[in-house]
């Protein structure tokens, strides 16, 4: 027997094109539908209304349906409770969890709206108490009260706004064929005006800033106070002390770009100098560690978490080796920030990507257009790729900060 | 007042091209240098003989480029014994310490030559009794025995063998324009070759083996017998076992290429089922898994290690999260393997590159070509890189070794 | 004062994203709409139609608005004959001239839609008596009555089919993460399916397909019949006939992989050999070619186009080395193609790109995903993108196409 | 019979490894060798001395193994006269032509050593009166003197400099790992050198140098008189005329990245106004063309040369269409160049590079490191690449040309 249902969408449906891809989605579920109302915005700050019968050929399929338009922002009017089951053990799931997106999301229980905190993707929801929030796998508990099927459950897909943005300017895709000092200034306007607004800046980075010769330019802009969370590894912080004490990255001299006898041992030297005082903070106040990303960061109060890897040598005691704890880590810092950028290194774009909420600007700055690429196959399809060398990208764009600050 | 000392070089000076960056390092740290005898072997069998007498400015000078000399394998005649310091705290190597290289070392301890073992690049060699030990920095203790200066060492350079080989056919560089399939059968019968003289072979795999619908053929190659360790992620194991619980990869139905309803919830699914059955171990013999690459190295023994990073969901339990303990279980794994294979996997190839001695035959599979380039750029020289298609090649392997090894 | 103009929109509107893009280009002119009908097709083979009440600062301004939704297959009601103008010199074009999408086009002259001839990329449309055809700038005479303007010119853009097609197996963007067996599966059963239906198959190539050892499987691809056209250079031509003649590829033996002496002349010599020949066709029927790529396209009376470029040596007779020749000519013979496929060469495959009317299928084999993109980013959005290794490609496509022939 | 000779061998040996080559080139080939004198040269401004006795199976085989030491300097001690053979036709090479390295090369003629004018990759050398020139296949006429064999032609291979050079510095390879500014201020350096000691610089530039952003740098370095070729194509003219009439590029506000109405049709008309009046030198001269590349070339009189290729839209009047005639013109114009940038174009760089002379120092700056892999695997092994953002490396290296003139 055929099962229908009412499903409203509101919101701005046709420039998002979202209305479109709810109809395709019926379709091509081999669903059917009625348009029952229609009302498109006529001004940039109106939104759509559309109000769809929706019928499938049976309960079993209509669900099936009505899954695929909830991701969409599809409710069901007079909508009910959120189901939730009871977890069978730690990190098990009960079967038909529901799966997060990365966009803002809501559930009914006991009658009221509770927003999700800490939303990233493919996380699951949990009830504790009167609020709703999400966890890796990793942290789900015997006994939570998990949320199951999608009853209940609101999404806020995004809108493309219509006004003329950063976004607009940088545009889709990731060719390299755009104006690449434009695109710098876009950039240190957009930071300019988070920060302006009392929004929060977040830094990915890997090590080829320093080995690119960029990371006095990114100290820099640490000291000038536009960044409030650096997100790394083991390697960017060695190399960056290593320059620092000795001149020299992966054992070479910086300036002439020629090997230093000895040089080669010089890592293992910054690793084993910060032991030694006991962590790169130590190291600061005794005055070993006089400049650079870590040191900025470090007098400045800037929050840095940087994440083992199987690749690192040392590591510096201030390396989270455990890769679940680096990531319960990264995920809590980066709750409160507005804007990312990342700079030249996939692992961690994109692990942080996968934590970040879908409406948190996202620039991606990367010679090989493969990490951008990847970075939004993966999800965070808000992203932005500059396909640029970051070893000119980042004392440009630290000049274009000053030059643009002092107006 | 000048400083000199004999120097004396023994191997394939000519052809190995020793024998010139001996004499350009000289030069470059602007010393002078007199050849006292130089033979040059004459057969493909012959070895070299040439002794130098190297001028320095002053004994510091000398001693530079002594230092970079023995890195070519130099010896100084009627060697003394290594000089060891004591480290002073846990993971604080003392100044002036011995770093290692990727080539077969020895060090004289009490008139003996030790070999050391466990070796890879960038180690600290400690004396432990008679013998002598290459550790990580994150694995000295206070009071270990460490080796400092380069006497008494003696590092064994690598020699490019005269017969036409393997490595000749591959080629150098990392260009993309070489016959494929012949370049498969080549890889295919060092293959087999190494496991006819019981040697062992490694394979360092990423998820693209799964994604790319590679899987059947590398489970199929374990099954043949062909590897003896898999070096690997969370990720790999997480898609590998999606796809063999729901025939799946990142939610979509591998045969039509199309997105399954509920798909994305599948690999969240696939760590909860095992984390359920207790590990991978478990749920193969609970027969929850039934085929695939983890299921293949359970049933054959073959032994693997999932090293965690912040991008994993879950992870599994037989992941290891801790970057150092993972990379200290990687370097054990390894020690008596012959032949590595790496397929797509930046980080595991480089992390594994790092730890290889440098006769350990490498061949780095990845359709990026960046990925060989930055193995060989951190020290990997040995490494054969082929840039093609994992989706391609392995079910073509997977075909040669068949045919192959029926012959 | 304001200027209104009613426009119809008819079609898939909704799930080829037109609509949307219709009131977005509206809102970013800064023009204004109100929807006075809109008809939302119910099934799959149902169109929509929507009237729309578009508005303008003045006439000017809406001029501007209607140019882009022109472009998006926007009808004024009742529409006139286009404006032509008279070409002031050969090459120069009138102001304000119309230039073509490539997109399927019509011009309204004297009272009748005539379809517009071989339509392609930014070119110009002439009335010729009762016909509209559409020039390269290069071949417009001084006198040629030219399109201005956009009235009475209607393009139908494209239609994304609802069926579960090819083009959705393939999706978009340029992943290199598809199950590439399946991948190569699909391209072979669409061959078929072209070739079934009488339609046509154009091949453009780089000299990639044979240094990787891939000219063998396409000269077996041409022999059983699938390819109606070859787009290609003179270097696939020389290192063709190199590897046939001599068995070498950039003078190496390609079994064993290995530099031949005197092999670095080979394709100087099989340059010379043809020129001495007479050209290509005669040095088939001399018996001097004997098999290959060339060979089977004069045996089987493929017809080829050689472009010739200033990396070339020789070049071979058959090669068309003036730039604008060989354009109108490859222009001329894609014409009623139905599929093309282009393996491993940027050069070709975006200048055949230009020529190609959007509904014929597109697929683009490269181990650099850059070539895709920028085919992409030059307007060939129709094009599918397949990033693998042209080695390992080509044998196993002719594989599945002689298995799947045979059934 | 064994056949012996005395080979003899001068430079820099071995630094610049050739003995080693030299050695392993005849075991490779079966032959054997004695060391009949060898003097190492022992400062920085000697050179090495070689004689060996070679030996073969018979006289082929050792013409075999004297082929191969030819090209790598080998002397044949009281050398006689090239041979000489007629070409049978227009564009045809006698059987054992002599094919040219990119390295000085010199033929003994009547007694007397005359170089070999225009050298090149892949070329035939040909006796002219008391001249010795090097052709292109297709420059061959009837009758001409052709040298075959190795007899009489003495090559000097390329030495590696002892001095720290710019080359050091650079490095080899492709990494894109080096610190991008100090390689900026090298080159820029390099420039001014090579302009001080009146040297003469060509620029190889492709069409991104404009949608990139980067030509008003580029116009600003030929405007201080540093560039005194240029060497490009249609596409960069067309795309640098619509900017500097119009202020779009590929029809989009360079200012604003936003699509500029009509923008489309940008291109089209810049061609068209050139060819209406008649050339860009024409243009210029109406005042018509006031700035930009194109305008700086003619007002400073500085050659350039357009080829044209199959994507050309157009062509401007300027651009030579026949790519025979066009790389003729490339090579005579390249002749007495000391240094060439090749700026982000795989096409022109490539052909560029075969014909440059081994000495002239190269630089390719492409954000792909492939173009720069493939033009060394041409044979262009003195290119040193770098991988970055030509829209950034351009305004960078114009401002450091400014600042280090001044001084």
């Amino acid at each position: 027997m055929k099962a229908v249902r009412e499903v409203e969408f509101e919101g701005h449906l046709i420039d998002s094109m979202i209305f479109p891809r709810v109809l395709d989605s019926i379709l091509d579920l081999e669903g059917e539908f009625e348009i029952l109302e229609f009302r498109v915005g006529k001004r940039k700050t109106d939104t759509s209304y559309a109000k769809l019968l929706v019928m499938g050929r049976d309960e079993d399929h209509l669900r099936e349906i009505l899954t695929e338009l909830h991701r969409l922002g599809g409710q069901i009017p007079d909508v009910e409770d959120v189901d939730v089951e009871i977890a069978p053990k730690d990190k098990v799931v009960p079967k038909g969890f529901y799966s997060t997106t990365n966009y803002p999301t809501y559930v009914k229980y006991r009658g009221e709206w509770l927003p999700v905190e800490n939303i990233g993707m493919d996380k699951i929801i949990v009830i504790d108490g009167n609020q709703a929030v999400s966890k890796f796998i990793s942290q789900i508990k015997k006994g939570d009260l998990v949320v199951v099927g999608e009853k209940g459950v609101k999404v806020i897909p995004p809108e493309r706004p219509r006004e003329k943005t950063f976004f607009k300017f940088m545009g889709g895709g990731v060719s390299s064929e755009r104006p690449s000092t434009q695109t710098i200034e876009r950039i240190a306007g957009e930071m300019i005006k988070v920060k302006n607004r009392d929004g929060k800046i977040a830094i990915v980075a890997g090590p080829a800033v320093v080995h690119t010769g960029a990371d006095e330019a990114l100290a820099k802009i640490i000291r000038m106070g536009f960044v409030d969370l650096l997100l790394s590894g083991n390697a960017l912080a060695v190399h960056d002390i290593e320059y620092n004490l000795y001149g020299t990255s992966l054992g070479m001299d910086v300036k002439t770009g020629e090997p230093v006898p000895g040089g080669h041992k010089h890592h293992i030297y910054a690793i084993s100098e910060i032991i030694s005082a006991g962590s790169i903070k130590k190291a600061v106040e005794k005055g070993i560690l006089k400049s650079g990303i870590m040191y900025e960061c470090t007098v400045n109060n800037v929050p840095y978490i940087l994440a083992g890897s199987i690749r690192d040598d040392g590591p510096l005691p201030e390396v989270i080796t455990d890769a679940v704890e680096a990531k319960v880590k990264m995920a809590e810092a980066i709750k409160d920030i507005d804007f990312v950028l990342m700079f030249s290194t996939m692992l961690h774009s994109i692990a942080v990507g996968n934590l970040l909420p879908f409406n948190v600007t996202t620039v991606c700055v990367d010679i090989n257009p493969s990490t951008v690429t990847k970075l939004m196959d993966r999800g965070s399809a808000q992203a932005i790729g500059v396909v640029t060398d970051i070893g000119v990208f980042l004392p440009m764009l630290a000049e274009k900060l000053e030059e643009m600050s002092e107006k």
